[in-house]
């Protein structure tokens, strides 16, 4: 067996796994609530849950009783077992599982029931299950959480109870310490302990405040991208944030968006809308003026804040907003240039994923939906998903083919980046589009004197400046490498009569544009390490009556590494030396 | 006479020939178009104009002939003649003159209706003027334009006819030349001759898109804000660009500012609305936590780009806009900063004025509407008014009091700078803000241990990105010096075989960041070099036989200057001297 099918096993027998224990916690629900009514319990990428309706809130105690059951009816090794029913006994069935009812009367009236049981327990299951109750080897309840029945804010909103299952104790184990590393992690909690960034519900939802500090990271973030950008043979535009109904007309996003675009404004008497994406705005810009095959490849970027309608109920701090800022481009180009130019697009998504410290990616390449409508020819199609296979192919990269993914203007590639604990998060999108230049008439004059459509390829490498940071604090549990940490040093004076000199240091290294503090509190050194540490400052300079005496601080570093007296020349080689290799 | 007297009394001079020049015109205009409706003409800073409604276009011979009958007027030396009526006279005289009875039926009751008369016409007037058509000097009508009755769009549109007098022929003549240089620098011509930016009417009015080059000027202004905001103990931040309704009610600008504010968008049942200011978002980062006097002056600055309702009307290439971005910044401080803060304020304005190059600002000091209502108290007032005008005597700079002129919510400073051509131009802003602070109940912890509002303000430097860009154009006439100009050099092959070499050159220069393009089209090299001239390139570097064997490159500059033959790293140290330099 290799050890792809090893995973592949291993996976299967998970997901089976997790999706029993759905089922036996259930089972242990409605022995502790009788009049319990059961929503759907599906497994998951971690775990498993299920929806309750009961008619009062879950406590912590309750969660125990609930585990309590399961594990006796894991020790019962009650065999799952398959069966067909009609839709009169679903029905019958489930006479008292109103949402049960609900989901038997939306199936196709030819569609076989089947339902899963163990001991008394019965579900509407499509299964697979595991043979016995016992094969569940490990199992934990983890939290409750509230959800609305079918996710829609309209209908009930039920009780999600959360657990996991693994073939091992161990394997358990592991899991719930790597859950708790990523709650230590949570960019949430870090945004707020490290005074980054706020939310503020009562204002709007899923709409980031950047503080002091968060600004700064960002500010150096998008300074990076910008100077890498012009090097690269980019051209920067800014282009506006809002746009008549008009323009989303033309391109299509009124028709084939709206429901992620934030509802018109009117202005005399005309609709407008705030922009969801940049696209169109770009064509504008290219089409400006009439384009020489000369001028071709044309790459238009942007840092373009774009807002989306996403509902309440998916916000999720960095990870999900309402608004938020796109590193875009869009590249236009003749035939002849596309593979070059999605080769550079590969390369420059490596080595921006790599300067901000993600070494593993993982890359899906989405195909025509053979079935589906789609924009341009077949020979586009072929061109353009043959050029990204190459690419991805010739730089070595592992990738996964999703076949028939692509959406109907054009194959795409979606990388995720690996972080420190080894989760996969979505960042660069390297998409053709074949929509935008017919619907736009986007067209360049040729060597033959000829109109001809150019190729448009959009691409994003970080995403979204949000999504993107929210994904750095994790990866770095907050502790960014000193070229992005908001502030570098602190020099913290030992007793107030060293103020003077910690402040002459300061004004020494901030002339050279590093970001330091003095900490002139009137606190002992030592809480004042500590605070430093907590803020994940790079590096403390410590100065007392030795170091004056010598011209010198003494370096300590967040991981607690003492390095002893240095001047401060060599201590700014050591903070440069820091940021130059970016770590 | 002191030149103030003398510059004041010709000011009062051309304001009475010019409002006598209208009517003049107008009766000109009746002269020949017996049945014209005559709206309102009025003097200007710059001349006058008179709305005409006739039924059909004026054309260019008719400006001719009105200006005739104007001379011929102006030779008959007629007479103004004063009158007083009643308001059943002032029905009858202007009975068939349906603009001029809208008018008079919206006079107070009481009112006393004053006409003027020369020769047979007649009009509606408060004067002054002067004493007989021949004092006005010297005449001359300018152009036409539509101009609805009263600004408002629903109601007729009229035709206006600008002119202009003067009370000399030389100082006609020194304006209309003035007028040309101004036109032959309009920013909007130049925008699109140099390929710096556009505007779509077609998908929304007043929204600019900036091209590449644009934008490349804007990318560095932008670097410098934020470097020199860094350096200057600036924190920058990133907000929202929508916020809920809540937040605009309790900042108040749903009651003082909703005319300028683009309607709601509906999100969940809510209302949200594009931000017209940054200021409520600033005031929420400060609140985020519990701030003490430690903390304080805390200045929070932003790029923000706000929206702002304008009627389509008054929009005017860069100077007028629906989306601009405010190089906005509040400050909250401590009483006893105040007047520190306010000097650094005006230090950092004369500064980033300067680097710009405008050497001139006029500074405009609002007080404080001895009638109205106001935020804040009146010691409150007294201070920060007193502070404001010690801090600009203390720097020397010429200053004029708008008394009363302040907003309620505190006094400020305006500062115009004067360009070019002398044309003075609205820029930085800094105001005292008495009224968010207690709306949004900001405070900080004194030494004391109590809570004590801070004193908060508004500055902006450069006013909007987008106007501040429109008057730079204006005032280098598009010649932007080195460090600003989106292209700082164009290598010029002689023939096709010294295009390696010229690319060559501009590697090297590339590789030190120079902006630098290579012009390899075929074409002789006096058309690439007038080429480059028309794009304002500061430095043209030519290649040819001579310069490939001595490894050097011939430097010609736009203003014509050639100053031959130089090593490529002399030419690098040129540019960037000159870049260095600012100019």
């Amino acid at each position: 067996m290799t050890t792809l099918d090893h995973d592949h096993d291993l996976h299967s027998l998970r997901e089976r796994m997790r999706h029993s224990a759905a089922h036996v916690m259930a089972d242990a629900v409605l022995q502790l609530f009788p009049d319990a009514k059961l929503g759907i319990g599906p497994s998951t990428d971690d775990g498993f849950y299920y929806d309750f309706e009961v008619s009062r809130a879950f406590t912590p105690e309750d969660l125990e009783a609930i585990e309590e059951r399961i594990s006796e009816t894991i020790a019962g090794d009650l065999p799952f077992v398959y069966e067909e029913i009609s839709l009169a006994d679903a029905k019958a069935m489930f006479s008292d599982q109103t949402y049960k009812l609900e989901i038997i009367d939306e199936l196709p009236p030819d569609e076989v029931i089947s339902v899963y049981r163990h001991g008394d327990f019965v579900d509407l299951c499509r299964g697979p299950h595991v043979d016995s109750t016992a094969q569940i080897s490990a199992c934990k309840l983890l939290n409750i959480a509230g959800a609305y029945w079918r996710g829609d804010e309209k209908r009930p909103m039920l009780q999600r109870i959360y657990g996991t299952a693994f073939e091992s104790g161990e394997a358990l184990d592991e899991y719930l310490e790597r859950l708790e590393e990523a709650q230590r992690r949570d960019h949430r909690r870090l945004a707020r302990e490290l005074d980054l960034l706020s939310f503020h519900e009562e204002y709007g939802p899923g709409l980031v405040y950047w503080h002091p500090k968060g600004g700064r990271v960002r500010s150096i973030i998008e300074d990076f991208w910008r100077r890498e950008h012009y090097r690269a043979g980019y051209d920067l535009v800014y282009s506006p944030h809002v746009g008549k109904s008009t323009i989303w007309e033309t391109s299509g996003h009124l028709d084939f968006y709206a429901e992620n675009m934030y509802s018109p404004m009117d202005v005399d008497g005309q609709d407008y809308y705030v922009k969801p994406m940049n696209c169109p705005f770009h064509v504008q810009i290219y089409k400006s003026s009439l384009r020489s095959y000369r001028e071709l490849p044309m790459r238009l970027g942007e840092l373009g804040t774009v807002y989306r309608y996403e509902r309440s109920g998916v916000l999720h701090g960095l990870l999900r907003v309402r608004g938020f800022t796109q590193d875009d481009a869009h590249i236009f180009c003749r035939p002849g240039q596309v593979a070059d130019e999605i080769g550079r697009c590969v390369d420059f998504m490596q080595f921006f994923l790599r300067s901000f410290g993600f070494q593993d990616f993982h890359v899906y390449l989405s195909t025509r939906n053979e079935g589906g409508k789609f924009a341009g020819s077949l020979e586009d199609w072929d061109m353009a998903t043959g050029t990204l296979r190459d690419v991805i192919q010739s730089r070595g990269l592992p990738y996964d083919v999703d076949e028939g993914g692509a959406v109907f203007y054009g194959p795409k590639i979606d990388v995720k980046m690996v972080d420190a604990l080894g989760r996969e998060w979505q960042c660069t999108t390297i998409q053709f589009d074949f929509n935008l230049p017919e619907r736009f008439d986007v067209t360049y004059i040729g060597e033959d004197g000829n109109e001809h459509r150019p190729y448009m390829v959009h691409r994003a490498l970080l995403g979204s400046i949000e999504r993107f940071f929210g994904v750095l604090i994790e990866h770095y549990a907050g502790a960014f490498p000193t070229w992005l940490a908001p502030v570098q040093a602190v020099v913290i004076p030992i007793a107030d009569r060293h103020l003077d000199f910690a402040q002459a240091v300061s004004d020494r290294l901030r002339e050279s544009d590093i970001r330091v503090d003095v900490d002139g509190r009137s606190e002992r050194m030592n809480a004042k390490i500590r605070h430093a540490q907590l803020n994940k400052v790079p590096f403390m300079l410590v100065v007392g009556d030795k170091e004056i005496d010598s011209d010198s601080v003494s370096v300590r570093l967040r991981d607690g590494q003492d390095l002893g007296p240095k001047p401060v020349s060599e201590v700014m080689g050591l903070i440069q030396e820091a940021v130059d290799s970016r770590v």
